[in-house]
């Protein structure tokens, strides 16, 4: 049988919780997880360094849960892209785009989603949260292939790609040893394009870059 | 000032260094890194558990060690086909496959390598072998770029599109997850055809996609 605790008592409890998370939170994005060690974010949220352990058991533990937050918030911004109006293509490009800009305003973060060194049940959730970003792709691409605008392909594999492929590109660009060296547009226009090329067949693409003179080209 | 160790110390202590690997690395191509355990590699060794770690201080750097061994080997693999006869296209084309393919035959391997959850070091031992893996892909995009097969781009964010993309691809059909599950030479063909199109501008697929049309170009 459980202690059982009074109403006051479960609200403090409650409430000590959410302080960690937000302080947890905020320090990974101010200095990803190498700046939210358990004493830091003690410290920012008011609290002894041993009671933090009281709420999660560990610092992966904590970091899993910042992270999965983070995850819920960018998976709900890509739905309602894969879900807005427009062509898949269009609707592909604003998606990856929107996920790379986002990660170059917040790269600690982002980089701590992507790529940062740390324990292997943070390896787990990222895992299994880019398994969820894979499944919105896949929603596009089912979309424009069966509207003729892609060609068949297996939307498993390429999803999968798609996802490996913007992550791993912003990983130079948002990651600690690079930070701020590279053109963010830059970076965003060929992670994009990369994407739309690869899902587009050649019989699409060609006419499309042709938009507005018949020989111009992939100008987009 | 060290004890001075006898030749035939030495050698025995190199000896039983190079046991311990060659046992973790068969262990790690069975199992992954679970099935890897320092007691598992002690006893595939003939060694104890607590002599392990004379020779490395942690799991972790027996890990990290293993699969820069494994790095290593790949990275020959793919430098020699990027530096091979062919096209630009050509050469992306069979260093992602033959990539592909050894992860198929040694999941385990490839999949701790990719993706298997592992401490942080093995994060940062991964995160410098895909920017060696992006080199090599980063040298034939140069060469196509060149010599006009591939329309401009930025290589080094190209180029770590190509090994996100064909890396997170494999991550479920080896995963412990869904191995075996699917159909390999269809998710080959499709990482394949991804990676090309990807960096193969409309210019250059549109005429190919024509095979025998004389508006074909680029073809060198």
């Amino acid at each position: 049988m459980r202690y059982k605790r009074s109403p006051l008592m479960e609200e403090r409890l409650a409430d000590n919780r959410q302080r960690i998370l937000v302080s947890a939170r905020k320090l990974v994005a101010e200095g990803g997880f190498r700046a939210a060690q358990i004493a830091a974010v003690a410290a920012d949220a008011g609290l002894s360094t041993g009671s933090i352990y009281r709420y999660f058991p560990s610092k992966a533990d904590l970091f899993v849960e910042v992270l999965g937050e983070a995850v819920k918030h960018e998976i709900e911004i890509l739905r309602t892209i894969a879900k807005s109006e427009g062509t898949a293509a269009d609707r592909l490009r604003r998606a990856v785009e929107s996920f790379a800009r986002r990660a170059f305003e917040g790269p600690f973060l982002a980089y701590a989603f992507i790529a940062e060194p740390a324990e292997a049940e943070v390896d787990i959730a990222r895992i299994r949260a880019r398994r969820e970003f894979g499944n919105v792709f896949k929603s596009i691409l089912k979309d424009g292939i069966a509207s003729g605008e892609f060609p068949a392909q297996d939307g498993d594999v390429a999803s999968a790609c798609i996802v490996g492929a913007f992550t791993e590109a912003l990983i130079g660009p948002i990651g600690p040893t690079h930070r701020g060296e590279r053109h963010r547009e830059q970076v965003i226009a060929t992670i994009s394009l990369f994407c739309l090329r690869a899902v587009v067949g050649p019989a699409v693409l060609a006419p499309r870059a042709g938009a507005r003179s018949p020989r111009r080209r992939n100008t987009a």
